[in-house]
């Protein structure tokens, strides 16, 4: 219909400005340690720190943007649920790795130097962003990717995988910009920072680029009718004389993933729908 | 039921831990402007920039944090909606009115002592934060507190209007973290913030409160099962006939606001349930 398409094509074009100020970050990261700083290097100087912008605005930026979301994508509809379990995991696995790797160079540069570590605000929001982070994706895979928890017990955890992970999402673009201000507040001092040096006003304009890349993510990923659709097989499973409601039913509740408002449901009507729920969110969160 | 009491007390338990975190935040926010620093005044001293963190802590995040879950208080049920929405407009006002006299002030000491303003990223997010909350506020009383918005504009406009709501709190906080790096770094210098004297150690904990005071909103503002729940006059005017499925679609859709999904349904079926939903977006957003 008329309407789908258009649908679709607001996707395409967000989708499309997402992938471009995301990408835009990633190269404005480069110019600013290669143009404006000392580059890149791993000897304990500046170039060793500069990894760490770069790297966190590649892994804990972007390719946690991306790895958020994937499910997303129509055209990713018709591959398996477990392939794209697989691919999420191995994005959020890559920007974990890069993350760390990150920190690696700062604290290695700050010993070099004999600067003293975790005194900043910075330092506190990150490192307890870096261990939910692994924490996440630790239970995520526990969870959802190896076959052994009950199809309830990953009812009851999306909501809260989907509430940690955009949480995190979010506390990591807000780090990323108390770093900017740090780097920017020790680095520009002659001239200051607050005299509108070329190289302040830049790395500001990549602040505003890492806030609109999160909008733009965290928009993509709440709205209900971008939701990968259930899988077939589920469908299969519908109990005989399901009505037109009861199919409305299914796709709302899936598409909004609410497993939670369980607790509000006590009828015997009610619980016959929960179970059918359950085996939908187990569903959801199998192959 | 007993699971319906449960889900009540751990409502109540976190709205107690939110009010608490949001309530020692602002108190945090006092001792370090009384006790680390010059305190509160209005000479174009130190004593009025001051008030920049005060007024931003207790109006920008924790009066607006308690505007977004306002209508998530189960005794206000019983109050008309329009009385809900006046509290939440309320607040929202006395928040915006408190960041633009927090703003001032800032402005004012800073050309009082000549230091130029808007350099910062801090500055930029936290100005355009500011604009974009004007006009949240102002649409946001336009369309949904007048009575003059045809209801599928309410129900087009509503997605948009919480999604904005709760990224602009976001963005407001991460701002609040830059605004507490850089008053560190500047005032911290004998000893200096590298050393962790205590008001550094102390300003670093204000900071992540701030953080855990804003996941706990979000956490409360996005459990679908908590939100209020259709008023009894829209109950009423559900066409004879409707099926206990029925209901439960209806309790689904406006527990998820999901009326923006509206784009995928084409068939003559969707669109009578469409229209219905309309209504009911209609009357989740009047009286």
């Amino acid at each position: 219909g008329a309407r789908k398409m258009e649908d679709y094509a607001v996707f395409l074009a967000l989708l499309a400005a997402t992938l471009l100020v995301g990408f835009v970050s990633v190269i404005l990261s480069l110019v600013w340690v290669f143009h404006y700083r000392e580059g890149l290097s791993w000897d304990g100087g500046l170039g060793e720190f500069n990894w760490h912008p770069v790297l966190i605005i590649t892994g804990f930026v972007f390719i946690q943007g991306i790895a958020i979301i994937v499910y997303r994508l129509p055209w990713t509809w018709k591959c398996s649920k477990l392939l794209m379990k697989f691919i999420h995991a191995g994005l959020n696995t890559t920007a974990l790795i890069l993350a760390i790797v990150s920190m690696v160079a700062v604290f290695d540069y700050h010993n070099a130097k004999k600067i003293p570590n975790m005194y900043s605000l910075h330092s506190w929001i990150g490192l307890a962003a870096l261990i939910f982070y692994s924490l996440q994706l630790f239970l995520g895979f526990a969870v959802f990717l190896l076959p052994f928890a009950p199809v309830q017990l990953r009812a009851v955890l999306m909501p809260v995988h989907v509430y940690l992970g955009l949480t995190i999402f979010a506390t990591v673009i807000a780090t990323a910009l108390m770093g900017i201000t740090e780097k920017l507040l020790f680095s520009l001092k002659n001239p200051a920072y607050s005299t509108f040096p070329p190289e302040g006003t830049f790395v500001n304009c990549l602040g505003v680029l890492l806030v609109v890349f999160g909008s733009l993510i965290l928009w993509m990923a709440s709205r209900p009718h971008w939701k990968r659709p259930l899988e077939e097989n589920t469908k299969d499973l519908r109990p005989i004389g399901g009505t037109p409601e009861g199919t409305e039913v299914e796709s709302t509740m899936a598409n909004s993933s609410n497993a939670d408002k369980s607790d509000l449901r006590i009828s015997t009507e009610a619980a016959r729908k929960q179970n059918l729920k359950f085996d939908e969110a187990g569903q959801r969160s199998t192959m």
